[in-house]
């Protein structure tokens, strides 16, 4: 197995983006930020609901920030719908079995873009098989994330269904991929869900 | 518990919605589409990333068409991020234990819009509390789920993470809502994921 835990493509690490950007000009304001942003190693697949990146954890992080950036920087508001997943390659079900994870990786560094958003943020632990024994203490990581959340000073508060964060676009993304990678330590399966608002008139 | 069960609210039956509208004129668009629907017996509060709307299945299916198929019916381009969520009221940590539910309810049914819609969904049936004989079969369940969406025609395939729906905006909304409570059949905690495009260029 640890060649596939090894193998982020395998492990089936990556996300999902939906930029939404509020102006007449908004196509040229995401292809352009689409192709300013370097793909790196990831696969990028672009889609008209959202676009699919894969790959390892650090490489994942450094792209939505850079590509959240080029859209945040021009002064548009703009919604970016996030999906993070991790330990269940394939579609509606997983290609890789329970018990196959889970992957610990090193937390992601992120990096300021020195650029304003809120967000809203989920996290998933999704024990697909569950055996006496070996099911994971999910709630233990969950409030870890949160603590980590508290500590990089980003996070808001709790909301139905939502934890809120604030701060530096950089620092947002950053908490919500520490989250997602510490729950990950413990539970194979784990989604995280984003949505980040950026240059929102109601902050202005 | 069966008070707790047959009252929405105190199950945690709600929703949080992002309308992103790609048009200088956004404000204005997602104002009057808010001010237009009806809010019914919900309970609505306008957030700054995204509005919570709380109440029964059939009257979140309602508000939630009749909020898009306002937006959708402008003709502007825009993304709607629909999260829904029952069984865990609160916040970071259920305040209700596991074993308070499950609540099943009848699937309800929506309405045609006449506008189309593409989406992507995800459906996470979460087991908070998993015990010795009471882990719930939520594989069957998200198998019939998507067999719903194959009924209904909705169905276009499995993407990573996400299976794509296509056709009319009511129906799209109708399969996931319908996804959500059949699996709540089963499982107390039920979180579902949808992003849907209207007015895309792609499609034009």
């Amino acid at each position: 197995m640890t060649e596939i835990i090894d193998d982020p493509m395998r492990f089936g690490v990556g996300a999902r983006v939906t930029a939404a950007v509020m102006t007449d000009r908004y196509a040229d304001v995401i292809s352009k930020a689409l192709q300013t942003t370097d793909p790196g190693g990831l696969v990028v697949q672009i889609g008209d609901v959202s676009s699919y990146v894969g790959g390892s954890e650090p490489e994942l992080l450094r792209y939505l920030t850079d590509l959240a950036a080029a859209i945040a920087s021009t002064g548009e508001h703009a919604s970016l719908t996030i999906q993070l997943s991790r330990g269940c390659p394939g579609e509606v079900v997983c290609d890789l079995p329970g018990g196959a994870g889970p992957r610990p990786v090193d937390v992601p560094e992120g990096r300021q873009t020195g650029l304003y958003a809120a967000a809203e943020w989920s996290l998933y632990p999704l024990a697909d098989e569950v055996r006496a024994g070996t099911v994971p203490d999910h709630m233990r990581d969950i409030y870890a994330a949160i603590d980590l959340a508290k500590e990089n000073g980003t996070f808001r508060g709790s909301e139905h269904f939502v934890t809120r964060l604030e701060g530096d676009l950089g620092a947002v993304l950053a908490t919500a991929v520490a989250g997602w990678v510490l729950v990950g330590s413990s539970v194979q399966h784990v989604t995280s869900h984003l949505t980040v608002s950026v240059n929102s008139p109601s902050h202005r």
